[in-house]
């Protein structure tokens, strides 16, 4: 009898390391994983260190934060002091995420093109994997691998409706400048702008009142307030209080590098800078108040006057288009009312999707 | 000691239990698979029906196959009889495939714009990758699954080199015309393609000649002989016999459904056509020579006159410039050299990357 059960434990053990042997050299093979896969995995080992809770394993639900608004306007500001956050990757300006957003554009603005494109099987959904998949292999391949990835592509978010929709879980910064400081530093540095007349300030500001319209619109449109505006002048007056707002709004725990990303440029895993953004921005110094004013005085008479038909866009940003300068340390004359209500709600009561 | 025997090997039994079941319920997790790793397993499934013998897994070395050449060339007519084999599905043109490689093009041809892409991360690779990503999703959502898949993108074979680089295992099947045929079709037909003066034969004539010369440099170019020059009235006049040799070279088991793709459209499994491609085109007869001299008396005899400096691209490609029509059942007559000796030299010692 005892024997017996001694053949049957035996036999036992013997299926048991068969079995675990078979599994262990042929049963668990995994595909082999693409860049997006890695990213997946890293994402839940390092999830703990952010406040999310939940790993993300489709690329559509990759939380990205997407920084942009009008060139000079203190984008490159932001995303160094993000990328000075243990936790976040931006890196340098793709250039081609852009392009590649405003050629997606026009495929779905001729019902033409879309009924054409439609018939041969090429849906938007089709476009959308697509495109989602082309911003991925962009996004996560420039740069360091980091838990939460990020973009810094200025007038990507002219696209910021169409990029909520390929990827719900993102979160945008909407960067805000008063326009007339923004079209002077363009105008002063030179900095050209497809479409844009650098020797007429009545033009520059016409066509940045149109663009920010544009953008500001689909940050306030955002579902789930996905999209928090940051004004330039808030950032750089009261940097302690904007960016505690903006990491909670990211749901990233305070870290207290991004107050001092001056030290990081270059380092490992800190800020990577290309020769373009060292030579002609301020981001290389610590976050200061130098380039609040320096417009006052460089705007022709005619233009001051009209400012208000001009740029309308000032007005509905809060910033005052009589005042030269306004009183930049007033925070209710440049905080939009969405900015201080709509957006701080919905940070502290997270959406459900 | 018996029982100490006994009470060892159920200790064995209770660990590889727990063990197995550990395996069972949390170990043998994959990542979610994205569409492309869908394919590869798809593509390993059915590798059998195919000739080739090694499955695919990394989305590099999808077997892809590319047709293209000037429109009005046969390339519709190609793409069906393919879509007609049981192992290849095609589909209608995507639209945006070629205008996603004229945008990656620009970003290499201009020196400065390269420099900054490179100083930004954006690296040759980083774009090859994310382009092979959106290529992938459009070719593979567009329609059916299959175990072969195909592209049908006239114009998209101006980037066959490219193309080749980036799916190094792919195959390209670049269609041949007589331009004075493919022309007088354009015109009398009414395709406008960018570019393209339809009121003058002269200007046709000219860009036509062109176009072939970049895409049948780079056919030629083709390392391992991953090209297969193929001439729209051969195809015509010898269907059975350029499939085979076709099919051969696709690495393909014959399948007499090719010289019947006219049962096959609009069927489950078989050809996919839009509105335009049946209107327009002669893709829904069985296979004919109707079309092979409908030029001849069309064209301006100044122009008749000036051909062979107009379009040296007939010589190039063995099209008599000065016969009106040649002798298209002469096969040499238009078989260029690097047709018949090269390409099928290739075909019958395939290379081994």
């Amino acid at each position: 009898m005892r024997s017996a059960r001694s053949r049957l434990l035996l036999g036992a053990v013997l299926f048991c390391s068969a079995s675990l042997i078979y599994l262990a050299t042929s049963g668990i093979q995994c595909p082999p994983k693409s860049h997006r896969h890695r990213w997946a995995e890293l994402n839940m080992l390092l999830a703990n260190q952010s406040q999310s809770s939940r790993p993300n394993l489709f690329p559509e639900d990759t939380p990205l934060i997407f920084i942009g608004g009008f060139p000079r306007s203190g984008t490159t500001l932001m995303r160094a002091m993000l990328d000075a956050h243990s936790s976040v990757r931006c890196g340098e300006e793709t250039r081609v995420i852009p392009r590649l957003l405003a050629m997606r554009a026009t495929w779905s603005r001729s019902v033409k093109e879309r009924i054409r494109l439609d018939e041969a099987g090429v849906t938007d959904q089709v476009l959308d994997s697509a495109v989602r998949a082309f911003l991925l292999e962009v996004i996560m391949g420039h740069g360091e691998p980091a838990p939460r990835l990020c973009n810094k592509d200025p007038f990507a978010l002219k696209s910021l409706s169409y990029l909520a929709r390929i990827f719900p879980k993102a979160k945008f910064v909407l960067m805000l400048r008063d326009g007339r400081a923004t079209v002077h530093s363009m105008i002063s540095r030179k900095v050209t702008i497809s479409g844009f007349d650098l020797s007429s300030y009545r033009d520059c500001l016409t066509k940045w009142s149109a663009a920010m319209d544009t953008m500001f619109s689909q940050c306030q449109g955002a579902s789930g307030g996905g999209c928090l505006p940051v004004s330039y002048e808030q950032l750089v007056l009261r940097p302690e209080e904007e960016m505690r707002k903006l990491l909670n709004f990211l749901e990233l725990p305070w870290d207290q590098a991004v107050l001092h990303h001056q030290d990081l440029i270059g380092k490992a895993g800190g800020i990577s800078l290309s020769k373009v953004e060292r030579s002609t921005d301020q981001v290389m110094k610590p976050v200061n108040t130098d380039a609040l004013d320096k417009w006052v005085g460089h705007i022709p008479s005619d233009v001051l006057h009209d400012m208000a038909d001009i740029a309308p866009m000032l007005t509905r940003l809060g910033y005052d288009p009589r005042a030269n300068p306004p009183d930049y340390r007033r925070a209710d004359a440049i905080a939009p009312p969405f900015n201080s209500s709509q957006s701080l709600r919905t940070t502290e009561t997270p959406h459900p999707s």
